[in-house]
């Protein structure tokens, strides 16, 4: 049979394939990877695709909204090639490296190109097309003092600085360009700074990075500030993993080794630089155009990224070396982009509340709302802040690791081969897991976790304390070398050929974890003497919290006990914060006010954060009337 | 390529070069500083050495007589070597200590330790002890927000800014005093900019610098910002001058030759840091400790020191970059002092009314003043300012090098061997002259040029239009190769064995110079519709403007025909008026207002200077009714 060409746009790669294969398919030949969770059935309604010319033919209908049908789009798996075709392909059918990283399952994904509500576009860095009047004897103003004058009006400040390097080239270019300079200005704080001039009318874009470093992985956006389009999105490992998975181990890793605060900064530096050498480079982008970067992260990855130490957040009393740091050069840091690029970080609140918590406060809108807010960040590290317009409180509690897969004997981060969702037959025990990725599994992630931790509470697998029930009748339970385990998948399916299995000792670290959560929640509202039922609205935030599913993580005590339509996830809050205010002045301002505004409440002050962990650590807690719509299950 | 040693003798001091490298270039890297007043281009005839040993080519001919020649004697700028070499530097061509610098013979002297009335000292810079409270698990502020708390009340401003640097040193100094910090800030515009910190209550004292670069010298005062005393005043030529004695040229080098820019920022740093290096090294004081420097130079030099480009000072319509420069740090220009300490420069009011002008008139508190003052700064270029504290006009003319000694057969600087007064007997013509040191003749300085001119006149010698009078009845007057010249001192008893003469060329040279600021004065009266009678006071500074005999310039028409006592020579105003800036922030803001307060008359605009100019040509003047007191010798 004659074989037909698809092209695919804008990679322009192209795949030749014979008449009647899925489009799908032929991305995947053609090397473009496309979204699609569920292989191809056509009922994950992911794989949106646009066809730019040619003929197709439907195989089936899928899931498909007619909002996408009216714009032209298909789904790829569904839609077969007659001839040679053009296919466009939306940035958000695109699959990216990592699952939990840029949020493609995100509830509020289709907000993503717009900003939050009352934050019109005006980005922190913008371009100024400006015509100066040609200097002559009489009117003799320095370039500097002409330059400054036509900003001025454009930008509303009186106050226009600009550095030594950038002063410099002013002379000849302005003179290049024959008195028309394109000037790019960054303005925070109440002053412009002019960061680079080019001759002319300049058509070259500018561009900023969103930045979100944490613990476990750094995620990047590309920019574009003058339409604030997202051009480009990746995320990877923080390279500082090598120096301790959590935060502890690094900031002992920074105080106690010789080198180890530079180790650390240069980590996540080489981090930040290869997902920014990537973006680039998949852009079309030069790192000259790129002028300003907002970064949130918590208060000790900020720390780290700045090169200061973090040394006493860890002692107590935990005082952070700089809540609000003052804004850098990319050339302090290293960064590779334009030297003179302006560098500014999220405000943090106190040690274990960062700037990564108050730019997901600044994107939820919060602080604006009349119902009252709780924020919950789960990740190493579990941060919420509650409240509304008139007030906001914060705390974090160590939750662990566990959720991360820390201290789990198969636990894992969600990616490939991760068990995300598990399902126990209550009668017979048996196990169905699925993967990320469909494939064979390799390990256990958070969200199959809080499953598993649910299932085996209601099959009676473990009892309130969370205690093995060793007399249950199913061979998966058994004495491993650390007491009882239950064997989730045997090792004839796993990638790694052995039985992946929750041992007792597992249990054990994510009732702490949980614990902790839900504590921290407990504290938070009694010091502005709430209930739960006074909450309106959960937000979710960090990319474990996209896969998990409430009623099991209510299930085990994780989350309050609200109807499930309270519940909203999020996804990566942090970084579409920061973008939020790479864009918008006014939410930069707010941010900044934010993390003066939020309450600090310290949890290891007192004992009431350890009366309350001490009253969670059951299933789903000692208090049963906290958890009216879960059932105790009583089997044995 | 294999380098060669060129050894200069009688230093005993080596520099290794790249054969092709010319021996002025190879002097200067020795260390070895030798006259040169063109930049190297051969044609001042000054940087002449005799080549003892070892092989040289000749790159040209350069203005050589055929005396020197004779005498074995090579233009070290027009001979480069080609193998080791061994060179001896005659006396006449080395540069010397250079008497004018440090005021020792300046008026106000005895008030060097004061500040100007109306300024109370309150340097730029202080140090701060502050004692913090620790922090606790309730009062949990960050050490930066603790730090600055503490700060706000004492430097009564809300802004306070720290570098990244510093920052980074916050934590562990703050706990290494038990919360007690020093900490050193400097304010200006308003803002405060922690700029160094020390744990406890630090006994060590801060420094600071004021500078004064002119185009030939540069000058240093190091001074203890605690106690506002000047601990040591240093100047030496600046080493700029080897890519060309005046202002000009140094911008034709800076624009047109590749690095040329980066040769004369880095002749001036360097220049800067010798200083620096002696007078801490005298002061017992360490670089680390100096923390503010407080600059004022013409606009040249000002864009020089920080590697601004001067190019379009130089042409019309003489624009500069930039006339207020915002502060930068010692690490930016790589002084020898500590790496955060912040540089402020004096702004300037145009490219030729620089910031050693508005540091001048600040001195002056003329500015604040009822009477009308006239202050003159008069060096390469004369410039003006008039007024009093309702108005401020300014110009400047370029009233050449010849009172520097440029362009005059045997001109020199004020230094060892200069003949810096001259008596002539009217009848016999016999000849009195005093030199600097008391040495014997080597050239003539501006003072002694003056002298020369004003009796020259007075006994006839020469006419009104400066014509030498060859009849006179002596045989000092003699046919030279350039036409008539008067045998000042004869060979025998200079050093240099040669006649000491002045020509008919210089005695023109000599008329355009005085003509030129003569012409400046009307010019800025004519500005404000006022006669000379109107000033009250006259205010001369410069170096070379100690030395004058007042009758003389007046004599010969340089200066104005006012009564004696209305003359004050004030010295080197531009380093003093650094040195009030920097310890006064009432005066470093007051030198920014000036700065804008300062109106500035294009001399080259329109033809009103040219007529001035024209009629000033004559001695004393066209109009004899400008200088009444000034008698009309006619003799032959």
């Amino acid at each position: 049979m004659n074989k037909v060409s698809v092209l695919f746009f804008p990679d322009n790669l192209v795949a030749h394939v014979e008449p009647g294969t899925s489009l799908l398919r032929a991305a995947s030949y053609a090397g473009v990877e496309l979204k699609s969770n569920c292989g191809g059935e056509g009922t994950c309604g992911r794989c949106l695709v646009k066809v730019k010319d040619g003929r197709v033919k439907l195989k089936g209908k899928g899931n498909i909204s007619a909002k996408a049908r009216q714009a032209g789009l298909v789904l790829a798996c569904q839609t077969v090639v007659d001839g040679n075709v053009v296919i466009e392909i939306p940035r958000d059918s695109r699959l990216d490296e990592h699952k939990v990283l840029l949020g493609e399952k995100e509830i509020l994904v289709e907000k993503d190109e717009e900003l939050a509500e009352g934050y019109p576009l005006q980005p922190l860095c913008r371009k100024f097309k400006l015509s100066l009047s040609a200097p002559t004897l009489i009117e003799n103003a320095s370039d500097l003092t002409r330059l400054q004058a036509a900003l001025r009006s454009e930008v509303d400040c009186n106050d226009i600085h600009i550095g030594l390097n950038t002063l410099r080239t002013l002379a000849d270019i302005l003179r290049a360009g024959d008195w028309n300079v394109t000037a790019t200005v960054a303005q925070l704080n109440g002053c412009a700074d002019i960061v680079h001039l080019e001759q002319g009318h300049s058509s070259r874009q500018s561009f900023g990075l969103a930045v979100d470093i944490g613990t476990t992985t750094v995620v990047v956006y590309l920019i574009d500030l003058e339409t604030g389009m997202t051009l480009g999105k990746k995320g990877t490992y923080n390279k500082q993993a090598r120096y301790g998975d959590d935060v502890i181990t690094r900031m002992i890793h920074a105080s106690e080794k010789v080198d180890g605060l530079q180790d650390l900064h240069k980590a996540v530096i080489s981090t930040i630089n290869q997902l920014i050498d990537d973006l680039l480079a998949q852009g079309h982008v030069s790192g000259d155009d790129v002028h300003m970067v907002m970064v949130a992260g918590n208060t000790t990855m900020t720390h780290l990224f700045l090169g200061l130490t973090p040394k006493y957040i860890r002692l107590e009393p935990y005082i952070p070396l700089a809540a609000s740091t003052p804004p850098v050069s990319a050339a302090d840091l290293g960064l590779n982009i334009n030297q003179n690029a302006f560098i500014a970080c999220f405000p943090s609140v106190a040690s274990y509340v960062g700037g990564d918590i108050v730019s997901g406060t600044l994107l939820t809108n919060m602080a604006k709302a009349d119902e009252i807010i709780l924020f919950i960040d789960i990740g190493t590290n579990g941060e919420m802040v509650l409240g509304n317009k008139d007030w906001l409180v914060t705390a974090a509690c160590s939750a662990g690791p566990a959720f991360e897969g820390g201290g789990i004997t198969f636990g894992m981060r969600a990616m490939k081969g991760a068990i995300e969702h598990v399902v126990i037959d209550p009668e017979t025990f048996e196990v169905e897991v699925s993967t990320i990725g469909k494939m064979k599994p390799m390990g256990i992630c958070g969200s199959g976790l809080i499953d598993c931790l649910a299932k085996f509470r209601e099959t009676g697998i473990i009892d309130r304390a969370g205690k093995m029930q060793s007399d249950i009748n199913t061979p998966r339970m058994r004495e491993g070398d650390d007491g009882y385990e239950f064997v989730l998948v045997p090792g004839d399916v796993t990638e790694c050929g052995k039985d992946i299995v929750i041992t007792e000792n597992d249990v054990k670290n994510l009732l702490r974890a949980k614990g902790a959560v839900y504590a921290g929640i407990r504290c938070l509202l009694k010091a502005v003497s709430l209930e739960e039922s006074a909450i309106d609205k959960v937000l979710i935030a960090g990319g474990f919290g996209n896969y998990i599913n409430i009623r099991d993580a209510i299930g085990i005590g994780l989350l309050p006990d609200l109807p499930a339509e309270k519940y909203v996830f999020i996804g990566n809050s942090s970084v579409k914060g920061s973008r939020l205010a790479l864009l918008s002045q006014d939410a930069y301002r707010e941010a900044q006010e934010l993390g003066k505004k939020m309450t600090y409440i310290e949890l290891s002050a007192g004992n009431e954060f350890m009366e309350e962990f001490v009253s969670a650590l059951f299933l789903p807690h000692t208090d049963m009337n906290l958890f009216p719509t879960v059932t105790v299950v009583n089997k044995a």
